[in-house]
């Protein structure tokens, strides 16, 4: 099996997805707000890339949610921070997501045969329910403005690592930044809640407040909730 | 200090290296034959983009050095093999030299203060000179088309790594990519002969029969020799 890693959105192109099982992650914060919002009972989750397209798609009882500069977008219920969602408010209710970088990164994935949705609080079971799909994967980390990011970063390693170890080493064929952020992951991993909070998105979150959301995204493998994006709708891979 | 890692030529946007030190990294092979031939005597090297610029600029007694798909271009006097420029018979001659990635680099960082050559057979003496000359640093990875290749990003990681021993830690700020550069160099150091061998340059240069080649750009730190390109013209740092 094929392993790539796509070192931010800009550099993926999404021809190279079909037939492909395609990983998006961004940890600070859709994607573990996407798990965490899912693990909490939404009935399912609708990545959109423009608040207009959020507020068109809206229908009673609809949840909106997402984030422009970090901060809540006025006139959403929810802004991006997965701490909002331990909320029992949005049990079976649909939501209606857009964020700066993240939904960017699903709607590059649309030509991919499955969509599934990482962080470090589900990495283990995302590498599962890849390995299981059975195709080549192609994981994206979202990055922030098209520059690289580190926790993006560790997580694509953290999968990595898992499916090498599912798969076996002689089955599994990793390209170069997959090599090299599995060997960050490996290097790094007995200290991720300091790395988080000492990287770039990490430090701008905890200076707008948000230390406690780093803090929670930094938790390796507190869930097997994955989110799987298809038809338009984002819902758990194992119901 | 900041120490930035670029992971490809193509992210790197030249007017960011103002008053800055750029350090660029071709491994495979540009950087180390650049710093085997100045070891050897050679008295400068002019890197240009194009084959017809390396003919008009030639004059006699200059040497032609570069490759295109790997293999040495038709009417050029050496390839863009290190072992090649082992000899003797290049001391105190001008090489004027294009590859595919390796010298564009080079013309991407033109705005730069100052701007270094560095490969793993170098990366202490260019962390060396880099601390020195004392501006923020920028690292680029070559990588190939625009793709990040591994072998750049452990020279990557082993230069930041010896700025970072060298600066302390509390004076060296690393942009997000360099503390994964770093971390992956200090997880695959103790193999970086095997590592080079596996990743995607490694593997094609062996298939087309420069496995000795690869071997030899996967020593570490074998020269203190840094070429320093200003005035459009390489030469050593030190002399």
């Amino acid at each position: 099996m094929q392993i790539d890693v796509i070192g931010t959105i800009g550099e993926a192109r999404s021809d190279a997805f079909i037939q492909r099982t395609v990983i998006v992650i961004d940890v600070l914060r859709a994607t573990s707000t996407m798990i965490t919002a899912l693990d909490e009972g939404i009935r399912g989750i609708i990545p959109v890339e423009t608040v207009l397209q959020a507020k068109e798609l809206q229908k009673p009882g609809d949840i909106l949610g997402g984030e422009r500069m970090c901060r809540k977008i006025p006139g959403f219920d929810y802004g991006n921070s997965p701490l909002e969602y331990k909320n029992e408010a949005i049990r079976g209710k649909r939501l209606i997501m857009t964020t700066t970088n993240g939904t960017r990164g699903f709607h590059k994935a649309e030509r991919a045969e499955f969509v599934l949705a990482g962080a470090l609080l589900n990495g283990k079971s995302c590498a599962l329910a890849a390995a299981e799909i059975k195709r080549d994967i192609v994981i994206i980390c979202a990055g922030t403005q098209d520059v690289f990011a580190l926790e993006d970063g560790l997580c694509a390693g953290q999968i990595v690592d898992a499916l090498v170890l599912l798969l076996g080493e002689a089955n599994a064929s990793l390209n170069d930044l997959a090599t090299a952020m599995r060997s960050t992951f490996l290097q790094l991993q007995a200290n991720i809640p300091d790395v988080l909070l000492r990287c770039s998105n990490g430090k701008r979150l905890s200076k707008l407040g948000f230390r406690g959301d780093v803090e929670y995204c930094a938790q390796l493998n507190m869930t097997e909730t994955v989110p799987l994006w298809r038809y338009g709708m984002m819902t758990s891979y194992r119901k």
